[in-house]
């Protein structure tokens, strides 16, 4: 009989958080010498223990002088002053003798051999920098729980606040589990392809955010799905010399839910999953006095339940308050569904098209852990709500500032290998340009454009008189300016595996009987030019297995037969290259950017097709096979 | 006679970049574990080496099957499965067995025991995640120029690219410059407080700003003013096997300016001061074919000069744009002037007040650090005008995000040590809390709040009954509905140096032949109270030696009297104690927050009255000494 748990009750996040915010810190103070205090946060008011600057000093290089001295001085009258008795040579920052109270810039003096004359009186003061001009000794240079960055040790040492008192640096300790897991590179390439083992890196991330928030993280060796062993380890995490236990997946809610369970045996269960998507699986109890955290396995789910518990306590417990992203209204061009009753955590590519912030949602799987490092904002789907409408503006927090992405070119529409491409060299050109692309077939990039989503679509829908996408332009964009940029010609056929073990050489072998085929999105040109070819010949679609099972690139379609899933699939010779595919060849077609014309001038689309243009983005693309160029960047067809 | 050096030609801003940015990169690319990673930049896009996921993996734990053996299944008609040949039991994660193509969640199966059945169909690769989902191997991960933070080294993990690209970190090298220098910590309080020795800390803040951008810096021995000896060096430094090379101070217009004379001679000086304020006399030149900058002495001037030109050179060598600072519309609350001809940098406190956010410029002198560390934003005013006037809104580089500077209370007005108090028990209240204080005096603040740039004013302002506050409010604030809430009765008296060594009694002395007085600003409290004392005892301010001499807060009057600037000056005797000063007591004020009342309701301002009236306030403050709170919190008179 197979075990399982479920969540008993959902802990909403807020509640979540009070919970683990209720955890006294154990954070004492500690001196340290300013050089090594960087990242380190004060756990008091630092106090001036030196004015700034300490004496009076000259503000000017010039002659330091008795400013009464110089009373009367004009330039029918002028006075002279004797070097070393009554003027005093001074540099910029250096004190001013004993006696003296004002310095004469040294553009105002006439100098003679020992003497310097002067055309003008000065006020006492005049280009002194006064004792505490900044800092007075006994203020609050900075209050307590500021992080200490290069400012801030300015400030510090100006002060004379050599050895500050800052928090002692928060001890995490992290456990992975799992009897799959392994350490990052300790796994066979063999094994990691099979899935006999599973590469455990959750522990690098979480290290790596626990060191911004000036703590330390200790990874411990993977613990086995075994009862008795995690609650030993977990049992020897707390009596060590630790603030925070991590114990990461066996938190799912299947046959391994093993971490409340212990959690419940050593201590107390405080949330056994939150309401948030992703991190539901995520536990919080308290062993030993201390707060230990389970997190989620996926690694975006066990990152978002770090970020919306372990982070805020380390903060915290350092007397700092939940750094909030800046936030801005961003649209949608499509409907972005949700479950009610988790507040769901999208992520986003953002975009300047025209007027509008555009957000594209990235994939959502809790193990789409390359969405954490492409988002440029994050959207929340508040619990009560069942999604967002692409008709009212969204607000997204930003992870990027919003000026670094007004550089980016929008298009969404058609994949394409040379997209990756355009991408880099925009980089190259200049980093503040991108190409942020979207990928939803060809027809979905038309639409976009109608909305006003995307400043281009990537596109290649064969028309009924075989010419390619001015049909559909005409079709699906009545009345909408825009200009048909060639990209490329690209070779499409059938991509099998190595040595073609079914000896499939044409479209009419995906009927044999045994064959598999994996296949396109529809709405996408390769789905299009599938059905085209299909309906020629004569051929049924029910006829062929696989063909409902649906990817959305070509590389992915291209994985499925590298990975076993069918035997063939139609593509692109550039993604069966890669991924070590035999081809054969079907035919050719026409890749071309639909571009809104009101946009043709803007900066980055000028960019853009002068970068299409160069010999640097024709090269590369010949160099990943089956792309013709030599029509790349010119206007293949206008509208309006 | 005195040599000096001329700025022969400012270049500006762009133009001394774009000078910076010419020297071409000498960052080569080398590959770094992945565990060793953080915090550098990839040196070319990052190519998945594996897909993620490498297998297809169970989504969900369950009974992985061929989703054919479980066509035709409904409640009537289970399907019943064999275990381990037909079935087989997965967790979230694994990899399913060869043959089967989707899982059935545990949810889902009636569970016997060599058996489990099915009530409901699945179609293939249900609950799998297939191969390459998230990334497919050849699949660009990340994009050149990017910095490895935690979620990178996710996505980097995930995809394989376990010895990521990066380039070679930066290797900066930083010559201190100055006979007088020396390096922090090792100067004898006595000679810090003489002025004999200055300490020498740039280096600690462009260190820490460096190693932000994934660089090393070395620091050199302090070299002397001496041409020969920084020649000797600078050959030395370029010499080295460092990249850029940065040498600080002796470079202002003055007798010392060193640097552009050897840049001259070892090599070629391409810009020899800039248009910016601060950070006018920065050099830049290249000497062995490298790019050597020039830093001025000044922190603030260091800092913004290493900012304007060395930061982004580190970026533009590994590939990175530069940040931009997301950017707020605030209101200043009287006009910034500025010089023509530069661009000017002024760093400003920020504040919510009501609809506006109110923009409170900073102390601009290039030696005060602590506003570099006390900066919310940065306006920047263009070479093209004069200054900015309040009347229009300004537009704010934001230092710190517009969220964390939403919870600070904006106080506009007369200074008390006690303000420093209540920051400090708000932020440990609720560290999004904290009081924004500006000292203009209480006039100031007064007229302050008439403008609606602050939430309250502290005021202490003797009216000609004899009664604080009331007079002034309701000729300031006619018609402005406010509220004066007690917050201490402060003692006033004359501070002198210890032992009164001038035999100071009272203010009639103020008068005697040799005692310099220091006086406070007009507009202060402080001062009318000395005003309207000296009116009552006869005495005429033309006789007071220092009269003139303005200080703008307690502390810094103590420190001129300290400092031997002063003998006597009129404040409070909490400043006293801080520095050490003997004090002459002369009688008791009242010192009252003047709150708009349209704020009193306001969750800061709750905050900040609850504070003020519990007990550990009034224990701080009685602590400084000289302080009554027995009605600390007391609205004592209200308008409107």
């Amino acid at each position: 009989m197979r075990e399982r748990k479920v969540y008993l009750k959902l802990t909403p996040i807020e509640e979540a958080l009070a919970k683990i915010l209720a955890f006294p810190s154990p954070l004492t103070a500690e001196s340290v010498p300013l050089v090594e205090a960087h990242g380190r946060v004060l756990a008091e008011a630092a106090v001036a223990e030196l004015s700034s600057p300490a004496f009076a000093g000259a503000a000017m290089d010039g002659a330091a002088v008795k400013a009464e001295s110089t009373y009367g001085a004009s330039t029918a009258r002028p006075k002279t002053l004797k070097v070393g008795s009554e003027a005093f040579w001074v540099n910029t920052g250096e004190a001013i003798p004993e006696g003296t109270d004002a310095v004469v810039m040294v553009e105002n003096l006439q100098v003679g051999p020992e003497t310097v004359t002067i055309e003008e009186a000065v006020f006492p003061w005049r280009n002194v920098r006064k004792i505490g001009e900044d800092l007075v000794a006994t203020e609050v240079v900075l209050p307590r729980g500021t992080t200490i960055g290069p400012y801030e040790i300015g400030a510090l040492a100006a002060a004379g606040v050599l050895r500050p008192k800052v928090f002692r640096a928060p001890k995490v300790v992290f456990l992975p589990t799992g009897s799959e897991m392994a350490h990052l590179g300790s796994i066979a390439p063999s094994d990691l392809k099979a899935g006999r083992k599973l590469p455990e890196f959750n522990s690098l991330i979480v290290k790596s955010l626990v060191e911004r928030l000036g703590g330390h993280l200790t990874v411990w060796p993977i613990v086995p799905d075994d009862r008795e062993k995690l609650a030993q380890a977990l049992t020897a995490a707390v009596e060590g010399p630790f603030d925070l236990a991590i114990v990461c997946a066996g938190s799912s809610a299947g046959g391994r839910d093993y971490t409340a369970e212990t959690l419940e045996r050593l201590g107390e269960l405080l949330v056994h999953g939150i309401k948030a998507m992703p991190g539901k699986p995520t536990t919080l109890g308290r062993v030993g006095g201390k707060p230990v955290l389970g997190l989620p396995g996926y690694p975006v789910s066990a990152t978002v339940a770090f970020e919306l518990l372990g982070q805020p306590l380390l903060r915290h417990w350092q007397g700092q308050s939940q750094p909030q992203r800046p936030k801005a209204e961003a649209r949608l061009f499509q409907d972005l569904p949700s479950r009610p009753g988790l507040e769901e955590f999208v992520r986003v590519k953002l975009g300047r098209v025209g007027e509008n912030l555009v957000a594209v949602p990235l994939p959502r799987g809790a193990g789409t852990v390359s969405s954490l490092a492409r988002a440029d904002g994050l959207i929340r789907i508040p619990a009560s709500v069942e999604g967002l409408s692409a008709e009212r503006p969204v607000q997204v927090e930003l992870i990027r500032a919003l000026e670094d992405v007004e550089g980016s070119v929008m298009a969404i529409g058609s994949h394409d290998n040379a997209l990756a491409i355009i991408d880099g060299l925009l980089r190259e050109k200049d980093p503040r340009l991108s190409l942020t692309s979207a990928h939803v077939g060809s027809l979905g990039g038309l639409l976009a454009l109608a909305k006003g989503a995307a400043h281009l679509a990537g596109c290649h829908l064969l028309g009924s008189g075989g010419v390619y996408n001015q049909e559909a332009i005409l079709k699906y964009l009545p009345n909408v300016p825009v200009r048909a940029v060639r990209l490329v010609e690209r070779e499409q056929g059938l991509m099998v595996q190595k040595g073609n073990p079914l000896g499939i050489e044409s479209l009419a072998d995906l009927t044999k009987p045994g064959t598999t085929m994996v296949n396109r999105q529809r709405g996408s040109g390769t789905r299009a030019l599938l059905d085209f070819e299909l309906d020629r010949l004569g051929l049924d679609p029910s006829d062929l297995r696989g063909y409902q099972d649906e990817e959305c690139t070509h590389l992915n379609v291209a994985a499925a037969v590298a990975g076993g899933r069918a035997d063939v699939g139609l593509g692109v010779l550039a993604a069966a290259r890669a991924l070590g595919l035999d081809f054969i060849p079907i035919g050719w077609e026409d890749y071309d950017l639909v571009v809104l014309a009101r946009f043709m001038e803007d900066q980055r689309i000028k960019a853009l097709l002068e970068t299409i243009r160069g010999p640097r983005f024709k090269e590369r693309a010949l160099a990943l096979g089956g792309y013709g160029v030599s029509r790349a960047g010119e206007v293949v067809f206008s509208v309006g």
